[in-house]
């Protein structure tokens, strides 16, 4: 699966969204995300939810790396633990690694980082669950 | 704590927020959440960011009616199990009840619903970690 | 499904838990453990493993109440807060509630309690992944 | 903190446990455990609170190592991803990194394994409360 085809798949199908792709393959992913007033909470911190949503691009990211362009897999669990306070000025950073890819199930652990900073700010575990692939649909 | 006051808080600490506050006490919480284009994804239902935000923010009151107005207690913890598809044409209904709230630790359980639903769309539980309260510091 | 025949399921297939039935259906289940030296860690308390195996227990009762007496249904995810200190002298309680029984997944919820207590010790929620159902082989 | 006081520690506080401390510092932690009759569900397979108990002890040996032989610490969230069955005839591995390790809660990530095998059978991540350490209480 080409980066470009992903970038261009993810652009299409979330054109709000202020995610870049960086890498993808090896079931990993790496994203980016500018950070702007409409993330960020009182005190000046960046929101819990613009973090989860970060997470969870980059699990869907890694794993459309995998399968293909499939638009239908969708997130059935995430857990995430608030580590330290994001810095308001810097962009956001996602590494997902997938730690299985079943038939039904792909799990997935994210790593979000302030950018430049070496401590990471949430650690995400996610579960997809994903449709019949192709290949198995033609068999 | 009056509802108003919660109310008031709420609005000025979360200006972007679309949330409303329907109840609060007995360790508990009702919150609404409009939704519209900006909380949507291909396919029509709404985004996982929005139901984590909104039970993020549905803890958070439930506390903060519990303990009072205070800004400083932050998320350290949420797993979120999304159950079914939301519907993209109705508001967002959260139903938040605290199931411990100790001196450092506040745990809750939200489920959310699409209004006028029976199911539940997610399920959710959180923990927030509390500075110290006023009548301790006086101590 | 009669509750002697999940009772007698329950013993054929894990001979050597001591956990007790005590109620199963409506997508819910109740649990009982007596707790004895072997559940127990310093200090007094009742062990992590014991309260989560307890919890698995009761969500996996409350599915096989739903979908038959199916030996493959296995846990992919489990969440649990712990939020009180068991009593070492009280046998465990867990009130089971399914929150999602899909054709590929089931999710519910758990609340744990010492016996006699009002307030809960844990509280889980967890993920089965389940096998294709019997009438739906048969389709 | 030396392996060995560890290690003592650790047979002392849970005289029942299997567990092996391998290795201890840097924020990590690697345990094994021998697997016997006791820890086999049916199918032959390792129970799942023999799989946390596991990860829940690798995470305290890991914060051990870091602040002292506290015994106070006690767990408050943990949440266990199983992914593959384990192996019935070989010992498990887990190993453990610390993610945060702050003044009031510690957070680490577990990847368990069958001895010997590439792939994880199981992903945790947990958290746990850590009493204030001595050099804090004297100051």
């Amino acid at each position: 699966m080409a980066l470009d085809d992903i970038r261009e798949f993810m652009k299409e199908s979330f054109p709000q969204a202020k995610v870049e792709v960086l890498a993808v393959g090896d079931n990993s992913s790496t994203l980016r995300q500018q950070v702007d007033e409409s993330h960020l909470r009182p005190g000046g911190t960046v929101s819990g939810p613009t973090l989860m949503g970060l997470a969870d691009a980059a699990l869907y990211v890694a794993i459309l790396g995998e399968i293909g362009l499939v638009a239908l897999a969708v997130t059935t669990n995430l857990n995430i633990n608030f580590l330290r306070k994001p810095l308001a000025d810097r962009a956001l950073l996602a590494e997902c690694r997938l730690i299985k890819l079943g038939k039904v199930l792909a799990v997935g652990e994210v790593t979000l980082y302030s950018e430049g900073q070496e401590e990471p700010v949430a650690h995400v575990t996610g579960t997809y669950s994903i449709p019949p692939r192709k290949d198995e649909l033609s068999a």
